[in-house]
């Protein structure tokens, strides 16, 4: 098209950049310039976790005047370590933006193969069933597997975008102190070292993602407490040449020469596949504690398992392995195939604090990740309790640093802080718990013969576990951002089946497909709550949202009263109806719907039975205060929406 | 999960890198080092034609040494534009790893809204109807809208992975000549202007995409043929404030006071929409042509359109929108709302030939996008049409250049360049045929009173040029890489409903979703069928696949023998089975499925019913042969695969 006539507005530049997410408004003023090097948090350690974290306050406003995340690695990570990103992790990649190259360049792992002892002692081994990988549903139905550095390079190059300085590399935490005397309001003192040069900064916050031996945990006088059990098991990345027919799916096979976990991975540039082998190294050790190093004891057991654990070499994984996977072969496709191994020993360990307050209970130091938990690697849960922990942690940091939480009275400390530990301890205990049982299972054998464990037994705790492993089944304690309470009768919710999408207060919104009501777009709710730091109200209104004196009317007017409450921007509202009792176009409802929600209002009954998998009644309808990380803070009924009114009060400043 | 023991392999830096997409293998010898800057193609214009030729070229293999992009400009383009993209545009973007964030942060057009003049004149408009925007079935069951300048942001930024050197910008042609006699290898000689600095450069092709005054047009002495018709519209870009209740829709208003087409646009960083308007100046004006400049003829109609195409300013352009939206109110939003304005008189033209070659018959120089081509802006093709002839083009170029092709016997050309014409030329002039009536009968009036269109017949041109406005229905003539002979009576198709997925060769390949035997991966056909510039022979072997002395076991045997004949990693198998009379395992089926095809062997029955859609009895099998762009070059039955064969021996070199 030739245009004999053009004129343009001066500056587009944002019309061709990839959109960026708005920073949350700042009630509290900007650091000032100082003379001693200050910021509002310093992050120690960019792997997933501090990284995520970094990434996540950068986008939601700190500036590298106030953020500063140091590494003391020169790069991201090469080999090895975390491969598995689990459903609910998923999610949370896709509202920041950043899940496509994941799902389109990682391994989509949808099944598990299960192989046991045959009958049949020519056959040795055999598949006994294979069943979905994730059995619940999420967005995503399957796990996918990639390399853990390649998840650090998705969230640095993206961080990068916000951040000019991006991660502060080769650049360790010396020791981390809280000196309220020389600034209370920077109480955090750091010394940190880069290539020889040392330095003191202090910040409001410090958090430490430095990992299992974490300087900061350290530094704190933080325990990591807990035990190893009796086994050692060996992990290999690498290119397989085999005949085993179940390669491309995750198998768990117990076979009489011992147990394997088959991890099928990405294809790499070669063109060829990855593949993770957990391979059991056969024999138990005693149990120890990287606490309690056990130098100079020079016990017998103790011996032994130093000695087991060093007689581990690439060469026995793969005599291991190849034993177990017998009658079929499996060996490395060439030389150079394999990427990466290593050995541990399988324990569950958890740090009693996730933070550490000084003397006015102000919440100053944070750990998250593997500063917080290990465990086995078993269930894939590694990387997403450890991103998890961050996504829980930064909205609440930003809140508090932006001034968008209440002012406490009396100087008191801002309390929204202290949820991140209630959540994410209780949280890290459920998963050690889960990760001994389910590993020690693993290490067991199969067969009635021996006592062990039945198949059926054995994939009864692994489907029953799917809800927790998959990460779409957390569901945080009651605290100040989770509220449980009904007001009377009014409860607006009806059935207990909270994994199948059920609302209910601490549990994720679980996405549902519907269409929107301004332009038909065929659309997945969770695409409107995105990871930008926003307060979300959901509004399923009720049938009589055509009746401009109903009860849908009544409490959308309400809600615009409440949203007006808040910072502009800080609260939005998204409303679903159900089928109505006629075709309708805006001028038909409640102005405030267009005004608020123009393009976030849907019909939720033309694709999904949004009311029925929520578990809200058509007729009454319901309103749910969604968190900006997605998890329900309080459910009400459209004749109660002073009590999410509340509930948000608690939260956020009023204006 | 701390680990006792770890090592891992040296370099690795490709584990966390997006995938890169693996290059052409290479038969000819690479430039070498020459006194004369020569090139191997040089690509006139970074538009969208001009970047998607210069970035497959750049990932099928040629470096900075081969290949050359210029451009007048100094950046990608601002504002205003196409913005518009088609279904089977978003899935070549898919197949190129480029779709998430068009299809994430752009507009997804689902619906379009008829408003038409009402019986009820105090209602003067009313909506007809709303129907879905793609009628047709496609990947991707909609349009996006979005800034032009930012597709090509996407592109240029994709490029830089592979060319250091990106786009030359600030670069013009000056001039394009043939000159065999200098150097007959390099025969095409371009004078380039950068920054007042004169350089003459050789090159072995020169694709012009230098947009509708086209230099390398110009300067080839080809002619942009056809006319304008006697209509002006103006367009303009803005955050509109209405109460028209289907501004989020496609709108195709016919009022008593003018016509409107409404595109809904992207959200924009402010958090606002764009809305783009395209308005009809009333009155008309006496067709012309831009190749025929009237100055100096002086006649009394020329005049006038010269004067009434100067009166169109933003105002008029505002006036005459609020007038066709009553009864309601359309305004920009705020001051600056306004993104950009244009106006422009629509014409259809073409190109009599889209190459030129040398005395041997060597196609030298070609001519892709509004250089071939301009049409009006209503049926949103432009940006597509221009991106798919270069998508035609990259890989036949590459395939010449790299001596993919057989060499032509006796010195003569290579015949798969002229295809390009072939194709692309055939599909311009039905793009023009249908913008010619698509565009006036938008520009007409609508009811039955004034001997106008019924709204009925709008819709049903609407509907039926669905096929061909969405890409997905192009069918390209038969020509050396488009084979429809069918040897005796073996037509392994039936069907001819060819839109809704039958197999035809000339047609691209509908996508179908289905489950991979490997891994029971829930996937999408067409992410076998990437981007890379390989041929794939797409199998769907017939019920018999269990015995081994089956057809198909016999087609898989000779397909192997196929492959292996032409060189390494060229062509790919992908096999799809039908429900076979038990389960099975690799060991059960032809061991070529395993060896080719292992990560690309499906199940056609478990999700979409493969064969159903594709016209292939499961009984009998069939085998198509689909180029490198994702179009079929040939359909054979499973018992005739030397055809095939024939068919990729007359394409490619064997080895």
């Amino acid at each position: 098209m030739p245009v004999f006539t053009e004129h343009s507005a001066a500056s587009r530049e944002l019309r061709v950049l990839p959109s960026f997410a708005p920073p949350l408004p700042r009630l509290t003023p900007l650091l000032s310039p100082a003379t001693t090097e200050k910021y509002e948090v310093i992050v120690v350690g960019a792997g997933p976790a501090g990284l995520m974290l970094n990434l996540l306050l950068a986008r939601y406003g700190l500036s590298d005047d106030s953020l500063l995340c140091i590494d003391s690695k020169s790069t991201t990570l090469k080999s090895g370590q975390a491969d598995g990103l689990q459903p609910r992790t998923l999610e949370t990649l896709k509202s920041l933006g950043l899940a496509d190259e994941i799902l389109c360049e990682g391994c989509q792992m949808w099944q598990v193969a299960f192989w046991n002892p045959s009958e049949d002692k020519d056959k040795i081994i055999e598949r006994t069933s294979i069943v979905p990988d994730v059995a619940v549903p999420a967005r995503f139905p399957h796990e996918v597997t990639i390399h853990q550095g390649r998840i650090e390079r998705i969230l640095e190059t993206d961080l990068l975008r916000y951040s000019k300085r991006g991660v502060q590399r080769n650049t360790k935490l010396i020791d981390v102190t809280i000196d309220e005397d020389g600034d209370a309001e920077f109480p955090v003192v750091a010394e940190i070292e880069t290539e020889g040069q040392r330095r003191t900064l202090r910040t409001k916050h410090l958090v430490g993602a430095d990992g299992a031996h974490s300087a900061v945990r350290r530094s704190m006088g933080l325990k990591l407490e807990g035990e190893s059990s009796d086994h050692i098991w060996g992990v290999v990345d690498l290119v397989v040449d085999t005949d085993f027919p179940d390669i491309r799916r995750r198998c768990a096979i117990h076979s009489p020469a011992g147990s394997v976990m088959v991890i099928p991975r990405e294809r790499i540039a070669t063109g060829d596949y990855l593949t993770r082998l957990y391979v059991q190294v056969p024999g138990d050790v005693v149990p120890d504690s990287d606490q309690q190093p056990e130098h100079g004891t020079g016990t017998p057991p103790v011996v032994d398992a130093r000695a087991r654990r060093s007689q581990v070499t690439e060469q026995t994984i793969f005599e291991n392995a190849a034993a177990a996977f017998k009658p079929y072969y499996i060996r490395p496709k060439k030389d150079g195939a394999v990427d990466w191994w290593a050995a541990y020993q399988i324990g569950q360990r958890v740090t009693d604090n996730f933070s550490v307050k000084d003397s006015k209970g102000v919440n100053r130091v944070f750990i998250v990740g593997d500063a917080c938990h290990t465990h086995s690697p078993k269930a894939g849960q590694g990387m997403n309790v450890s991103m998890m922990d961050s996504y829980n942690l930064a909205w609440k940091l930003a809140y508090s640093i932006n001034g968008l939480t209440p002012t406490p009275p009396n100087g008191q400390a801002d309390p929204i802080l202290d949820t991140y530990h209630q959540e994410r301890h209780t949280i890290a205990h459920q998963l050690i718990e889960f990760d001994r049982a389910f590993s020690s299972m693993f290490s067991g054998k199969i067969g009635a013969e021996d006592g062990g464990l039945t198949h059926d037994e054995f994939l009864e705790v692994f489907s029953r576990g799917n809800g927790f492993t998959s990460g779409c089944g957390v569901e945080y304690p009651e605290n100040l951002t989770v509220n449980r309470r009904v007001n009377g009768n009014q409860n607006p919710i009806s059935g207990t089946d909270y994994l199948s999408g059920i609302l209910r207060p601490g549990r994720r919104l679980l996405n549902v497909r519907l269409v929107r009501h301004a332009d038909g777009y065929r659309r997945d709710l969770q695409d409107d709550f995105t990871s930008i730091g926003r307060f979300r109200i959901l509004c399923l209104a009720s049938s009589d949202l055509l009746d401009p004196k109903g009860h849908s009317a009544k409490a959308l007017t309400a809600l615009s009263g409440t949203i007006s409450r808040f910072p502009k921007s800080v609260v939005e509202l998204v409303v679903i109806h159900p089928r109505l009792s006629r075709e309708f176009m805006w001028n038909d409802i409640p102005r405030e719907v267009k005004e608020h929600s123009e393009m976030a209002f849907y019909s939720g009954y033309e694709m999904d039975d949004v009311y029925g998998i929520y578990g809200v009644n058509p007729a009454a309808g319901a309103v749910a205060v969604v968190r900006p990380d997605g998890y329900i803070g309080v459910i009400v009924s459209l004749s109660d929406v002073e009590h999410a009114q509340s509930y948000l009060e608690t939260l956020i400043r009023t204006v």
